[in-house]
């Protein structure tokens, strides 16, 4: 199943689920009292949100090793972690905004994984039900700022900066080896495969619920592969991972 | 006023003001539809809990030089932000849980700033009405861990690292220099006053909402002065600061 947020003129704003004439509604959010309605609505009558509202977007650096290397860095031997704050979500089609503070902005695809389940303490091979689904991700990061700064979150934490979408695949599963891709204006920045990652989904689930509970709709970004660089004012970013779809954010100043 | 927040046998979880012969419980919250009921509980019937629910937990590294310097650190040019995650706010009198993944737990004593309103791009003389209150807050750290990552993120966000309370005071001035004093068993291990911070409210509320939007709840720690140390199971942590109150945590082990 893939699962979407819309707003729609049927229903305000609503979960639902993407079927071929359209998307089905749903009563209730996918973690509780989820039920589908009579309702499908035409793709045209809808507009994708973030296709879930996260209480805390976990991040990890450096998990390919070509992106480890591009930054000048060795794989760490532990998962990096860093957050991304709530604010910082936006949907498909929504403006990436270009911060004043910064003069180098980066575009960053990423795997992200939801959480369906109230999540603590998970040994590695127990996280499976644990998970919702997968979406499309892009960590939206001030380069500049990163480096100012050490601390990461000012430069991956402005509004706007975490794209998510455009659907949540329950079906997904990432050792598939599914390809993710990055496009600036159709030129294709970034280009892996999830089977490059150097900590699994299931380490990183695990290794992240030993630290912190994790809620359902949390979001984990998996991290980048290599080929990062810059987008700026006018650029249409796309992120997209084979199986889960395309998402497109324009980019804006300010 | 100081708004708590409460567990009694007559409401459930709701929010309450002190007054002299205990506490008044409120409909709503200090956000909206804030309205005193005619119900007063005595203290012993009000468990305290985290006086706010924050979506986020936004705070700053080395605000006070003497801190920086213990830390080996200049003061920084602009605030260092870091994020620690919701799931990490605990309560008065609730455990501080030591995670076995760190050898080396410190308590780091802090004012924070609880937000009322929302809040994006605000100028320093206008933060102000934006500000619903401050509390007392332990910015718990696990200092080996925060080395070895680099990233604050995992030493600063296990289940239980962010202690509130126990009051949100609703007409402190942090420009009186009001004294903030860490115990640990009675100890005194910090001292230093409001009138320290390198950045003050005005300018970390204004910073901070350049980047990230603030939501009405979410909670600013302003940093920490000389004096952080090792807390283990057993030790009473105690954050006083004048005028708003003694925030007390039981170490636990794991």
């Amino acid at each position: 199943m893939k699962i979407v947020r819309v707003d729609t003129p049927v229903d305000d704003i609503t979960y639902g689920a993407v079927e071929p004439e359209g998307i089905r509604l749903y009563r209730g959010t996918p973690f509780v009292a989820w039920e589908p309605t009579e309702t499908v609505v035409a793709w045209n009558d809808a507009k994708l949100l973030a296709p879930v509202i996260p209480t805390k977007v976990i991040a990890v650096g450096q998990n390919y090793e070509d992106h480890a290397s591009e930054m000048g860095n060795d794989v760490p031997e532990a998962p990096i972690l860093f957050l991304k704050p709530p604010t910082s979500v936006i949907g498909p089609l929504q403006a990436i905004r270009l911060p004043d503070q910064s003069n180098e902005v980066h575009h960053e695809a990423e795997l992200a994984v939801v959480i369906g389940r109230v999540t603590r303490n998970v040994a590695i091979e127990d996280v499976g039900p644990q998970i919702l689904g997968y979406t499309a991700a892009n960590d939206v990061t001030a380069r500049d700022l990163q480096l100012a700064d050490g601390q990461w979150t000012r430069a991956k934490g402005f509004d706007s900066f975490c794209p998510l979408g455009p659907a949540i695949d329950t079906d997904f599963d990432p050792q598939e080896g599914q390809s993710i891709v990055a496009r600036v204006n159709d030129d294709t920045r970034q280009s892996a495969t999830t089977a490059e990652l150097v900590f699994g989904v299931g380490e990183l689930v695990s290794f992240i619920s030993s630290v912190m509970t994790l809620l359902p709709g949390d979001v984990i970004l998996t991290g980048t592969p290599a080929g990062v660089g810059p987008i700026v004012p006018g650029d249409r970013v796309e992120v997209e991972i084979e199986g889960i779809g395309v998402l497109v954010n324009p980019v804006v100043a300010g």
